[in-house]
């Protein structure tokens, strides 16, 4: 498959069948994904795989070279089903013992006595990976190559990703501006797409809604290029000026 | 990529730069994947791809050989980012005019006058789709060979999918039993992995949970054989009782 764009791009890869059965709802992707336009990468692509090795294996080997950066979360616990880091190991051809810097900080997370079996299993992590600190709750993510393996609990997740910062080379941060105005897709449609074909470095989406028992349509620009959405959004705001739609309101 | 089992298994691919953009919280993937589950189809894959054109073409020729049944949700509306229908169509070498039997519900759908281009779009349907008809907002979904096209707002996602029951040919229902523990996960680690290593139909998950300022694991089971999920849950209790560990709460 091709590059999306030749812009710095990522893929999230969601490792866990709880996601899959829809027995719980992932959160991880929104998140990841607001935090990383942030620093000028785009989400090209998210997929949501099983707790299954031969899979996890398949996906990273073919993902790691389609995309500059890759995050996965999930399966880096202590139990049974958590076979993240030796299915990146295995997909890298590196062995996943006790790594030492891994089960050095976790010895010293937690109290004499309480380093079991299930915890230490937390520091098999690949050989030469490097770590992801983790200031919540000890067990560290890790990075081979462009692969960033994180933790699927979202909480844990959020307090990880501000260690990474400075090992993500990002690109022009990605902007974005919400019109949102009371009517129908239908009736904007074809003035929106005249605009989409004048401005070829600005991606326009459009999302009907029902809010508060009120249909609209959020029109959203995106792009890294300032000046450029602010002349598409005047032109979007003047046909719907011309065609007496209503603005309901306005976000950056 | 092998099969993940030899259940009845499907791929969800949602279409959408919206939600890789962070801006949209998906929730299609939970709803669509319990839906499934309880026609005894298992969700073995999700994809989030871009609205690009041949994305979405490569995407759909990859799966729909590795899946019993595909669900795309999102890009069949009246914009030009709803791109999904001329997408689909050129994966299978099908011409994308209009669908004689779409158009004719949508024009009767739409009061004289209003059936305007925007709307029109919607009729654009691959030759020899069949349609899922849409009690909620005229525009049908299709189905190709094993793809099911559906629409990416929740509300029409939910009413559509009644009509879809007698179009899909499901397996064994897939069962669940959830018990919460007030413990953390690497205190249960070994002992689940004991009951996992000799129940080999039963997908054991095991989920830390932070819930009103408390800290638990919810061990949830997943098979198609009821008796051998109360078998299992049976093993999970005793142990759970001979390490004194407190149930919180058991969930079918």
């Amino acid at each position: 498959m091709k590059k999306a764009n030749k812009k710095v791009n990522a893929a999230i890869i969601i490792i866990g069948n709880e996601i899959l059965s829809g027995r719980t709802q992932d959160i991880n992707v929104s998140f990841l994904a607001k935090w990383l336009n942030n620093l000028g990468i785009r989400v090209s692509e998210v997929r949501i795989i099983e707790d299954n090795e031969e899979i996890i294996i398949n996906t990273i080997k073919e993902v790691k070279n389609n995309f500059k950066y890759v995050f996965t979360t999930g399966g880096i616990g202590p139990t049974h089903d958590d076979i993240t880091s030796k299915s990146i190991a295995k997909a890298f051809n590196l062995s996943c013992g006790y790594h030492k810097e891994a089960y050095d900080i976790l010895e010293k997370y937690y109290k004499p006595g309480e380093f079991n079996e299930g915890r230490k299993k937390m520091a098999k992590i690949p050989d030469q990976a490097e770590l992801i600190y983790n200031p919540s709750s000890g067990a560290p993510g890790f990075i081979i190559e462009n692969i960033f393996c994180l933790p699927g609990v979202p909480s844990i997740l959020k307090s990880i990703v501000e260690g990474l910062k400075n090992k993500i080379i990002g690109g022009k941060k990605i902007l974005s501006k919400t019109i949102s105005v009371s009517t129908v897709e239908s009736e904007i449609a074809k003035s929106l797409e005249d605009i989409q074909n004048k401005f070829k470095n600005i991606e326009i989406g459009s999302y009907p809604f029902f809010r508060l028992g009120k249909i609209g349509v959020s029109i959203v620009m995106r792009s890294t290029e300032p000046e450029q959405i602010k002349d598409c959004a005047k032109q979007i705001q003047n046909f719907i000026k011309r065609k007496k739609i209503k603005i309901l309101d306005r976000k950056n």
